[in-house]
């Protein structure tokens, strides 16, 4: 079984500790159920060993686990073996938890009451690109980056890219409605889906919609699936939605004296009738963390940069930059950097997208949080966010997309230390009040899990969660799929 | 109470009769209910005696009702109100039933069981535009045109446009999902609903999601509650999200001689990453019709005509254009219209917007239907129903938003003959298998109200039907919310 195991990014991201391993007991299943599933999936698709199967036990959020049920690891092939699989914990009453890449950040993952981890790195082909319908059909393993990769061969695009698009697959991102710095010209996840076949918690398979661009028959299943992380029903195939891909793009990198003029830019370029693809921002400690870490001459003494990626076709391309670098100028910007060929461009997202990795020099931990407000409120969040880490002694770096009022800060910070510990929990649990308070809500792309399942109520109304509560019992009256989690 | 009715659509339009007004008994509710309704929303707000009430038991769709139970019209004032009347009805087990400018076409504001009509024209306010954060905040009774034109003073915009744009409502638009010729780029309602205020069956007010840009805290309750049709709860408020204006426009009208033409340039457009804001196609006969109704010097001649809108900034546009005069050039069209200024422009909307009115020239009888297939089947959908027209002998004109794949066939007949009409069923039941035998479904976007319920199994599975009436029940469990529809 060990090819599976180096494949797992959750490993070469060096979570795995001996101690922890050690600590732990048994998670091996009885031979009769393991028999059990053989006989669904195959022998050489199924991990059962405690080494094997605590690789599986992670993802990429910090959660602690302390199992006391055992746990296994399948690959199903295809959706009857899926399907079969969730019949046999249906009648057994296991958990069942869809597993992608393990790139998510809020424990949505971690097998919380042991069960059969269904992961879909071989239910990963894209079974068709359809350039007349503007769809592909896609299992959930498939790798996002894959898909754009595939789908640019025909001259379309798959625009919702989150950071880790090497690794990170369309399942994942069905189950968090994913977006990633594009969502403000583009859409998330969700505008992507169009149809998605599932699989029930007692096994049933169905369709949640029409393989249609519009759809209004009946109710909106497909977009009741999509961001329910698993916790309704386990998703075997999508059709996502494609657009033409743009004709030309450019990257502009623009640094600000203070976070206002750069907040003050984006407000003007939207009031001037002009879209950007993405309005990222970063911070002076995420700027000069980055260029510690990788340098490619960012300057380091500004207090904040946008980065701002253009697209459309080659007479637009121009005008759009001509415009922005104006508003840009007229909102005090302290320098602009502006791509001239792909390298260039290229340049700029590398040092974006390293982002996280920079920050792992800081401390051994680096913590991605994920809080959104409306756009108008993003220079308070930052701030307040700021604040947050110093009331509570915890280096604080923010970058985020500024665009949907959608801030990542990354904390650096001791885990082993029990007390930082107890300040990061408190840190974490000021930072969604202050979201609230702004009007935001938890999380808008990252997801719940069983991170932030303790604070829904400062989002959501007793009444709403128990409208969402009872949806859950509808579709997973037992409680098996994925269970711990926000529902 | 006179002033109601004469802002009553369907009265204007004429499908009053005085014949079906005497056959039907009584609608009057006994004295103690509307006692109880008057204290909710005062005399002034009421409708119950029997010319009153009728004008409202239609919608645009051609139901025929036979009505054996009470009815009233409430024009509630604010969502307290609302609350109010649903926690009445729901005490005595009456039907409410939401109603905007009772535009439908498929009978969702029918009151089947009678019950009391919840009409928004008092709840029409636009309460909030905000620039900053690119939403707008919106009582249901809005009127769509309205709406648009107070968002443009910002140099904003809310793309999806019905063609009755001057009478629909925000709260109809959010019942449907409703789309109209912009959703190819832009998308129909339910990818511009951020959040909505809601009452439940018992009275309860909830919202379903926050007022962010993105959001994955709980289960996507919004996109439940769009298109749901008012069986799941009724929409008191709605935050929408609005986008910058597009700098300029530009319209075409490119004729062609075959049908297959017309849809090999859309391809053809669509492969060399062009996204016109809309593509929408109307047939010969439906060109000659609106000619005859009002002369602006359609070519008569051709088989098919593209409705062709680009939008995007000055420099894009006439790039765009030049590419797609080239494209269909290069797909044999016929002949080429390029509005050269706002009035041309204006001059070819007409036309297209004056399609079902001129239709009604035809025939005592206009049903427009709504019928949507995977992109790439248009061509094979559309000469179907052409044949459905010749086989049941019913005059059958075809128009539609092909760059969604959603055609709206205009069907003339006289429904007072019943050979008529019982071939006009039979006629639907085939429209609706084609479409299914396609790929497709039952609705793009006028929904399936009381008139496409039978035909709910063509399309979904028992399962997924199952967990559709399951869903009803958690939010409707007496089925009181505008009952007799698709749930």
């Amino acid at each position: 079984m060990a090819k599976y195991r180096n494949t797992n990014p959750v490993l070469t991201r060096g979570y795995v500790g001996y101690y922890n391993f050690c600590m732990i007991k048994d998670l091996t299943f009885d031979k009769s159920t393991i028999t059990s599933l053989k006989k669904i999936v195959g022998s050489n698709n199924i991990i059962t060993d405690k080494e094997g199967v605590y690789a599986y036990t992670f993802d990429c959020s910090h959660t602690e686990s302390n199992y006391n049920n055992p746990v296994m690891v399948v690959f199903p092939e295809n959706t009857k073996q899926v399907s079969d699989i969730v019949k046999f914990a249906h009648a057994n009453n296991l958990p069942v938890i869809p597993r992608g890449a393990g790139t998510n950040h809020a424990g949505g993952c971690m097998p919380l009451h042991g069960g059969i981890i269904l992961h879909f790195s071989k239910m990963n082909k894209i079974l068709d690109i359809n350039p007349g319908d503007l769809t592909c059909r896609v299992q959930p393993g498939v790798v996002i980056g894959d898909l754009q990769k595939a789908v640019d061969k025909f001259a379309l695009y798959y625009p919702p890219d989150p950071s880790n698009l090497a690794v990170s697959t369309v399942g994942g991102g069905i189950a968090l409605s994913s977006g990633g710095p594009r969502t403000f010209k583009y859409g998330s996840v969700k505008d992507y889906v169009i149809n998605l076949e599932i699989v029930l918690a007692d096994g049933t398979i169905l369709h949640t919609g029409s393989n249609t661009a519009k759809n209004v028959t009946g109710l909106n299943l497909t977009q009741l699936i999509v961001g329910s992380e698993g916790t309704l029903a386990i998703v075997t195939e999508a059709l996502m939605r494609l657009i033409p891909k743009p004709e030309a793009k450019n990257v502009l990198l623009v640094y600000f004296n203070t976070l206002d003029e750069a907040v003050n830019s984006v407000t003007s370029i939207l009031n001037h009738h002009l879209v950007p693809s993405v309005v990222d921002i970063i911070d002076k400690k995420t700027i000069n963390t980055i260029e510690d870490f990788m340098p490619t001459g960012l300057l380091c003494d500004k207090e904040a940069a946008l980065l701002i990626e253009i697209d459309g076709d080659t007479a637009s391309l121009p005008y759009q930059q001509e415009k922005i670098i104006s508003l840009c100028k007229d909102n005090n910007a302290a320098h602009i950097v502006c791509a001239r060929n792909k390298q260039e461009q290229e340049k700029i997202w590398m040092a974006r997208r390293s982002a996280f990795a920079a920050c792992a020099k800081l401390a051994p931990n680096v913590i991605t949080e994920d809080v959104v407000v409306p756009r108008s409120k993003i220079s308070e969040l930052s701030k307040g966010i700021e604040k947050l880490g110093e009331k509570y002694g915890i280096i604080t770096l923010i970058m985020g997309h500024i665009g949907d009022g959608n801030i990542h800060p990354n904390f650096a910070l001791d885990l082993r230390d029990s007390d930082t510990r107890l300040r990061f929990e408190k840190l974490k649990k000021e930072l969604f009040e202050l979201a609230v308070s702004l009007g935001g809500t938890l999380s808008g792309e990252h997801g719940i899990g069983c991170q932030k399942a303790r604070y829904l109520n400062l989002a959501l109304s007793t009444e709403t969660l128990d409208i969402m509560k009872k949806i859950k019992k509808v579709f997973d009256p037992d409680n098996i799929m994925n269970p711990g989690k926000f529902l």
